[in-house]
């Protein structure tokens, strides 16, 4: 077989640029340690992550963004196995403008869909981004516990 | 081990009467000979059918409809091998207000989340309603079209 | 859309408290704080819970408690991602008269439908239950162990 | 990398009589087709099909074969895509003394564990394999119906 | 929120080609046909399909095609779900070097990690390949033949 | 039903070396130590472990171990929820001769066909492995670490 060509990649590129503003306003201040963290394990992982769907997908204007995180968070509840995902995602879903109590009911939703055991493993983990965020937003506690996240986060 | 009470259904109840009508607004005429079939073969699944998602997930207020039903494709899109129920949710999707390209649009940001396989899958049972619509509105044509449907709808 | 009913719900109904008098047959002394875990965080979530598995499905008598069990593990078992409702179901599966080596039996059966890794992970979800009864069955140490499974329930 | 042994078979050992003579009891007069069909792709595959689950997996009295069954029959069903294997095995649940409402009962319990879109993949492969049943015990229809049947067994 | 700036498509750039070219080579033929009819369905949904695993993951040389593919139909073996995707690669592992003896291997090993159900949907499947394979390589039968094929591929 | 003869097992026999044997290639040191805690949960099920993948499957020589190792790791990474199996199958794939490099490549590769979730689940299982090694390999720690990465697979 022909030796086969690699693709380049260019990170100052706009189609990069474009994603990585993508995941900040999804993500927020976590997205560039996230992006580093899987790149320094897996250059084109990470260089997939952030051009396809981030470059690629939610900036279409076909559905807005508040809906398609609430359908990534359906997705991901039925899932049952993708909860390091999910709490992604469900912190995006509040950042982008649904409330609490939607997350809960769509979970609820999916009850239907996935049965109780994905569903219960989803409800689990909202409480975990609940928790967290509620920990960070105390007053005199945001630095301390914001690494604490950190490290919990690399180890799911 | 004492002898156990199965509880009694009444389908005259407010509660089954409610989810009926839901499911009517859902899935249309096809409603009634859905559940119909259903109960022919194990009633209680049936009852539940009605009474769980539709009596009591569905009418909740929280989130609106075209926005439930997009989540619902985007979950059983992900599963993968949830055809026939995604069929009749597309439907509904269409039905609660979702444009064809909304529903082509939550399919591919699926890819994402569950890879081409499962999102290829729905997007070939997305082309199947669409065929199926288009072929019910053609003139002179819906009357024996409606009852091919139907007897693919049971071998699925 | 019309503004939409959402169904009201009366935890003195016989459906509700036949629901919890079968979650306590079920689960035993961790049923009550389970199920208000769960509320705090979603009622409908909670009530649905209550009210459609275990006042609808499991008082009916077609099959035995122990049966229906046993088949609730194999299916948590090849899902391989139910380890939270697996524990809970192994220690009903336990609790409705199935011995250890039923849900150990049970367990390798379903190598065959869902491979070693599902089934590993089971096996596995099992040993850490009978660890915990056994704990809890040691002579002085029952009630500090009791405290010690249930903050690592609300982890999982 | 060692020239690697590939073991030898001998399908007059005692090991695989005993999985075929099992397979007979489970799946009837079948069951021979059935592993010829796999053996003309795959010698390897169908001899592990028959001295895995078959001659290691099922003879063992720990449970007996009713329960097994039925707990297969509840496996099957949260997967939503084993729809070939589960027609074998509510076949093989029927053949094994469970009746049609216990197997529809199952498949309704798993409802809880899968939702919706497996379970009523179940309900309508369960509707099959009774459909069959029922053509086949027509008078007059049994010789022709049988081979039709064959031919769909191939098929899925 | 501000509108979004849904990202422009250049089917002429090297991108794009770069992915077409590895497409026709893996899927041979059938290619062309495949990505037209995806596009007629949803045109994001071809594009990401083209440029996303074939411009950018496949022309890598970390790991040769031909494990590649293998590796691929290892993983839709024991997705249990993917029979048209595991189909295109069935054929594509072939068209890599693959012997019919090496996709058999590998399916009948994946018994141990999805079981039985999963690993005989892919044995089916592979069934259904190497029949049309042969079907086409018939005399005076492959102008017919390759038409009905593709007409059951458009039908999956 | 008549008492069903439950089939001897005979741990000094060539079949039970073979596995042993083979297991001990792949999973290096800790291979005989997980079997015996598999053993002392569930004999069946470690009897099955060890004779139907180990001296079954594995030793054939259809396909070189480090392809098998690297098809492994991509249907694990797909499935989503095997991440302790994925663990021992990644170690087993460097120990039969595939890079880093080559893991990373696969588990990148699968984001096609499982997405993102998935195939991030993989990457840090990944991590995990990784550190692990490079801990063990660290001057003056290996006893110590070695016990300690004992007790965290027992955990998981």
């Amino acid at each position: 077989m022909a030796k086969r060509q690699t693709p380049e990649h260019d990170e100052s590129s706009a189609e990069y640029q474009r994603g990585m503003a993508e995941i900040r306003k999804q993500l927020g201040p976590m997205a560039d340690n996230y992006i580093r963290r899987i790149k320094s394990l897996a250059p084109e992982f990470a260089w997939v992550n952030v051009t396809f769907p981030f470059a690629e997908l939610y900036p279409r204007d076909v559905i807005d963004l508040k809906t398609r995180e609430l359908c990534t968070v359906a997705a991901l509840t039925v899932q049952g196995f993708s909860q390091p995902e999910l709490k992604l995602h469900i912190n995006a879903a509040l950042r982008c403008g649904n409330s609490r109590g939607e997350v809960a009911e769509i979970i609820t939703q999916m009850i239907a869909y996935c049965g109780f055991p994905a569903a219960t493993n989803a409800l689990m983990t909202m409480k975990e981004v609940f928790d967290e965020i509620d920990a960070q937003s105390r007053p005199g506690k945001s630095k301390p516990k914001k690494r604490k996240i950190a490290a919990k986060e690399r180890r799911t």
